[in-house]
């Protein structure tokens, strides 16, 4: 530029942010509004509460939550299939077997179906069974994986890195969009942090951050944030009204026997009184549910 | 407990809660609540708005803010005398001036004051000038202040530090207790970890997890955790939602000529609005300001 | 155990490692000591050195450094063939192309080769070109690719992931030792903390922390923890100090124009001497270079 | 400076380093130099051992210590009387008679002493009894107690806040540099991270950090860092060939019944050795016991 060699110039650094397809500045976007099954995500007018299990156990506790959550308002239906899992002898899930579990739940209570593809050779059993793909924090930057998820032609909900900050999220956003796949949800859950309480650091200030940051629509994971159902409540009336496009939470019939991260599941008994205390903090910035 | 002899048993761990006086449990203690000249704080149906300035810099510009903030219902007014300061070439504050600069502002709008005491010598100017003493965050450990807090006769407001555990904020709070001062308000304003992205990450489910565990009040400051006046909204109505006793933000006149932290304060002019926006996501959990 | 119903007896944790073939203890293993092409790796009498290009990109360029490493001792060349990026628009390496140029300097100067593979799409190539397949930080819980590392029958380096506990580093090395290879190298590169001074902080309490835990050889990396060249030397000195069995480092013949990390890169005009230096703290603990 | 008019000029970013007088470079400053009794810290051609208790107890635990530690070479004897404790119901230490406990040592074994003086209050028992002042952790922050400190005339030993940064110590050291008093010994011991394996994480790519910013003195507490004596031999000797210019450890004749932070003292009768240990890799680097 020329600048170099001017008096009291040290050095010349070029400014630009390092994501560009998820970036609201470079590309002068609109906010990103796309439908799933007819639930509206994205644009300010709708809140998206994605509710249901951790891990697919068996048919009758997939129902038993799924008609639950359905009939307290719920957008989608999620559900783990595959599980990633830090030691390689704990229960990974019930595989395919558990996306044809899921695939039956949506048939009989109407609603999309969100869960976690764990790899790329996944791609054509989660194209049939599942209505939003998820990107689990482990595989934010799981690059071959992205791509993938981005060609799949699914909405594809990609979660925060559990250390990563937010530029490097957009930038795992830009992974996808460049596969010319426009649905992304952006989702918050939890960073590690020193402190111990609880078992992660929900960041909220991410949603306000991202939505000036970029497009796409931007929800929050407070289960695994918090790891305690007794937090899942104050933090999901909080994501509402920090901003938030919708919530993922974990709920269960029976918490107490869950083969995994029972103690942040809500009881089903409570979801339809913790649905209308969200729903109103939503209602008073203009959203309703999806 | 004559436990360590027996077969399978290869230590025993006796579990008790390292913080005393400020546990909800261990003194089965009903929620503390009292009276700032007038305002109520904690209890469950007030909501606490401490607004003001970041620093004193003259009494024009101090009552320029209190004007403002006592016409948006305010609860208390802020204003900073002592600044500590993490370079010793940085601006300090005007010292015992800011503090007469404050009694004048109360004296005119009649809101009570909170300012930061930064050093146990300072004990009589504050007991004389200020309503409510606040020990900062890079005080949280200082533990001859917190006694000399604790025997003022004042609430206290005490703010985490920006790398300490709750655990460790609530045995703070005890060296206060112990002095024989139930009047301590906690103030959540965000952590130290690796994104920097905002200037701290304000962690919200402090709150929750804070009246859990402790029966005093706890409010949140947005305006330092986040550095940034666009998220202060966002991050005060999530507070709100999130079940906090109260927040304390900055506001200023003009921000822009501010000597200290303007980009993280609120427009006077915008004031009254955010009020109102966050005392209607306090109003749903059955607050009204105090 | 029959405890639970003892008088004074809250509750029973039953205390195990979530690693269970890593552990030393559980599996009261041995130092784990093997052989690549004749470089000895662990068992306490050798210190390897593995020195190479961060990114492949030239014949001429990755020659030049493999000389220059050759002949001052090294044990092994390492070199970027397929790189993981932040963001999809930055350089990606030379992939298939890289890996046969550096075949083609393993058959000049005689150093096995190792380097990243990103993908289980890559083994065979991997399995063919490579004598350490490199499991990056950012894959460490990418449990596929783990998996597949683990049946390619060569030793896997394994980094720590950037926010990866050490616990559940050695969880992921169970998913390479549960496939029947048991030659696996641990790599602590550095982790994300609040301290912006580097770029990583390179937490050399792993190495006696990670002695204590398991029986796998444990080398540093601190060219990318550090990011500055100028920090190596020091830091590879300490990490042979502190009871290492080897470092891998980056070097270039001009790192002023690598396209990727050159300033993290020693000249290879000083790494003579840097070795030696390395090698005489290496010989305190009574190791010699492999 | 009349750039912000050109083409392509977004914004113009004055560089200056926030720390002043600590600054190599701001102050063109040779490294400071500085004896305490006969012992150099500074320069690089000594190396500075620090050894001693945790908290004084009694005469006889400390004059125990204190022999051993003198026979096998150590420079400085530690001793802790007045004790920042996170509880207020923890052992604060013996107070002043701690301190004439150690002026006794000091008496009898010819040490100079290092003690850490928690509050301005103190300042004239600590100019009497003691040889260097400690300004602790918690206390970094603490800028009436640093300036007291500066005031005093005697060298001042400045540790790590356990969430600062380099740059805020630094800083913290200018409120010390700025009362005139040049003899200030800046301390790594461990900063706050995610991981729990170990106590905190040490930093020892601060040293040569550190060395490339600052003229003074830099040692490292692997004591508090790690909470675990197994790990303090490895990582002393790795601070020795970081280029340290010295070390502060604790040792005990029967840590088995310390009053506190038993687990991460030395054995008395191992302290020889693990001298020898540590002075040999300071020898690589030219240096010689203190």
């Amino acid at each position: 530029m020329g600048l170099e060699g001017l008096p009291g110039v040290d050095q010349v650094i070029p400014i630009s942010r390092p994501y560009k397809l998820a970036s609201s500045e470079l590309s002068h976007h609109e906010p990103t509004v796309f439908d799933v099954d007819g639930r509206r995500v994205g644009g300010g007018q709708t809140f998206c509460l994605i509710a249901g299990l951790c891990t697919v156990e068996s048919p009758e506790q997939t129902l038993g939550v799924a008609r639950a959550v359905a009939a307290a308002g719920a957008s989608m239906l999620r559900g783990g299939a595959f599980k990633p899992r830090t030691s390689p002898f704990s229960f990974q899930g019930l595989g395919r077997e558990g996306l044809r579990i899921l695939a039956d739940a949506r048939a009989e209570v109407g609603l999309p179906i969100v869960s976690e593809m764990t790899s790329a050779q996944l791609a054509d059993d989660f194209a049939e069974a599942v209505d939003v793909v998820q990107v689990g924090a482990r595989n934010m930057q799981n690059y071959g994986l992205l791509e993938v998820a981005g060609k799949l032609g699914k909405p594809v909900l990609l979660k925060r890195g559990l250390s990563s900050t937010l530029e490097e999220l957009l930038q795992a956003a830009d992974y996808v969009l460049k596969e010319g796949n426009e649905r992304v949800i952006l989702c918050e859950r939890g960073i590690r942090t020193f402190d111990t309480a609880m078992r992660f650091t929900l960041d909220l200030g991410a949603v306000p951050w991202l939505k000036l940051h970029t497009h796409l629509p931007v929800i929050v994971d407070p289960s695994h944030a918090s790891g305690d159902r007794r937090l899942v409540g104050p933090l999901s009336r909080a994501a509402a009204a920090a901003g938030a496009d919708g919530i993922i939470v974990e709920v269960a019939v029976d918490p107490d026997v869950a083969l995994c991260d029972g103690p942040q599941q809500l009881y089903a008994a409570d979801f339809a009184r913790f649905a209308a205390e969200v729903a109103a903090h939503a209602r008073l910035l203009g959203k309703k549910l999806a």
